[in-house]
């Protein structure tokens, strides 16, 4: 607590950043580091500091008072750093294998020092480049089971869990996933970004009274259940890879929500890479085997969340229900349910909305990106409204074929 | 604040109490109080200060820190004390005629001095002795809209809305839902009273295993879906009446759920004196034209919900898909099918849980009283497995009816 009234908030520089790390006695001289900023400076600082006479490395990330997007600039909560930092040890305590650890946090200067990942990949860079990566799906699986189960009331005691749907409230980050996920991109709103060649398709997607309807339950959902605690924003520019590691970065939209919803966005990134492949894969053979990796990727992720979250269920519960027949299939049931709808949401804000993934808009074929868009615009509608009858993951995958070779 | 940390909390006697209320300056002459405690020392001292010369009065209502129920005692928070007062301040804002007026609260003292209401009955009297209240349905349905469309995210700023939903979270008290609403009748706890006769009918709904399967669902609802904030044990004990005048209080379960809950408790509790006029009423006549009334107040107190809550929701609504075609419908056909499931568990837990009603267990034929307690049961199961199917108020007064002269 001293600290926090001693030190006002600064953005750090190259220089200041090494205040920062050398009480931790990480490294042997931190007078011999190579530091160098690498974030994209639109929401953070992130620094790299490496000392190259032990190879040892940090990251230390801060969050800066505002938010940047195609040159707009407005104030943004620093909670965010302590919201992400606690998201991360949370995460640490069930699945420290999948999540970078965390060495020290300052509250002050909104600022994160982490385990240096610089040799992994961004997911979303390595899908585009059409590299496979056989752990995937069990780490996210792995990953999703162990911090929602152990974050619900099916595992905490109604009290902890209580205060840490507290702790975790987190009203500015959510409302941009309101905003940018659920509203705009289904009304006629300036965030959004589609290229004149869509304004038919959009249009006809605003007039969707079905769509809306759905939609508008689904942004409820979102509002109003408070689950478990969520990451928030499990894209594929979430996840670090290698070939056998999987690491979940960046939980700053980390709040209590409905359990579907990091499935769902990370389901969504993987359909709009599927698509992305009509153009990024070489030839026909390349792209039906990389596209089909990419829903075994879907399926084996929601096998193996099922089949770790019943494990969890049976061997850890704490809910005098969860023995009562039928519950746990209901439970299942639904959190597909939610997932494939906040999917549609996630492939319909991601090609309409205010941020797009490099998936299809790095595709030159200003044609095939159309036509591709086209597509993605027809699959999300599909998702939303026709998510309670895809009862079943592999009617979920039949979907994402079926639209996407139509 | 700093009364806070002077003040240690202790209890108030008829003599420290004036203490209290002497800063406020409403009456002539604290000196001539008259004084006496008036709860019933379960859970809370209730002060009943009157001043003869000037015929002004107050209640002075105090948080214990213990709770005891059939001779046991538990350690039970003292915040319900803000909870109670901030609700009541909260629902003043919208319904000041409907709520106790609160003059001053102290935190530190766990007390809340508000506005007496001794010329009023309590609700639950005033059925059992087969009273009328003309305005009840009305007065109770715009409490309902009120204070639920105005503290949902249909009318709040999401960030005011996610404030309110921390200020308001209530571990404490809402265990005692989720255990005595929820759980404990539903299986075989020790929490449980009912007699020997009712063994097998109880046993059987122990072994109903859609029942519990429906009732997990509304359990998870209760645990998760913070929706608005809810009085949180709206039952005819929570109402003072007299004819012209409806007043709400002891909101010290407080937070932010489903909204069908506060209208499934108050339905509920109409459907046990439905049932209680068996034998209450005099005559058949009377009897029918009570019961007929009972039902009234149901329906009508819908009726007027959906009203009201429909035209702050065309008036005032903030949210963005609130102007969809079928959004509205949804809501309500979500929030009758949650009121009946509630209003299930609820005519349960009434008739063997550990809290009981007066309308039933002071029926003084044992044998009536069984038959009755038989009744209940069948049709809080019935309500918590076809609530789905009762998509109209209608069908929910049906099936009251049929139950009760099956």
């Amino acid at each position: 607590m001293s600290l926090q009234t001693k030190k006002p908030y600064e953005a750090l520089t190259t220089e200041t950043v090494v205040q920062v790390v050398a009480p931790l006695n990480h490294f042997d001289d931190v007078n011999q580091l190579e530091i160098k900023e690498i974030g994209d400076g639109n929401l953070n600082y992130v620094f790299h500091l490496v000392e190259p006479a032990t190879g040892k490395s940090l990251i230390v990330k801060q969050a800066l008072p505002y938010a940047k997007v195609v040159g707009e600039s407005w104030p943004l909560t620093l909670d965010r750093a302590r919201i992400e930092s606690e998201a991360l040890i949370k995460a640490g305590e069930y699945v420290p294998a999948l999540v970078p650890k965390v060495y020290h946090t300052d509250r002050q200067l909104a600022c994160t020092v982490m385990e240096d990942l610089s040799d992994h990949l961004i997911l979303r860079k390595g899908l585009i480049q059409g590299e496979v990566y056989p752990k995937l799906a069990e780490h996210i699986a792995t990953f999703l089971a162990q911090t929602l189960f152990h974050t619900s009331d099916f595992f905490l005691h109604p009290f902890v869990k209580k205060e840490q749907v507290k702790a975790f409230i987190n009203p500015e980050l959510c409302k941009i996933t309101e905003d940018l996920v659920f509203t705009d991109p289904f009304f006629n709103h300036d965030t959004n970004d589609f290229p004149e060649e869509l304004k038919s398709s959009v249009e006809r997607l605003w007039n969707d009274q079905t769509l809306k309807r759905e939609t508008a339950k689904l942004k409820h959902a979102f509002l109003t259940r408070a689950e478990a605690l969520l990451h928030g924003d499990l894209h594929t520019g979430s996840i670090f890879v290698t070939t056998d590691s999987t690491k979940v970065i960046d939980p700053e939209f980390a709040y209590y929500g409905p359990i579907g919803f990091d499935i769902g966005q990370f389901f969504a990134n993987l359909a709009l890479s599927y698509l992305s492949h009509f153009h990024h894969s070489k030839d026909q053979h390349k792209r039906q085997q990389f596209q089909a990796y990419l829903l075994n990727v879907i399926e084996d992720t929601w096998t193996h969340f099922t089949e770790q979250f019943s494990q969890l269920w049976h061997s850890k519960g704490q809910e005098a229900y969860m023995q009562v027949a039928g519950v746990e299939e209901d439970f299942f049931a639904q959190v597909l349910e939610d997932a494939i709808g906040f999917a549609g949401c996630e492939v319909i804000r991601r090609t309409i909305g205010l941020a797009h993934v490099a998936d299809l808009d790095s595709i030159e074929d200003q044609a095939l990106q159309l036509k591709l868009k086209e597509k993605a615009l027809a699959l999300g509608s599909t998702l939303v409204r026709e998510r309670k009858q895809l009862t079943r993951i592999s009617r979920f995958l039949e979907t994402i074929r079926g639209v996407a070779h139509a």
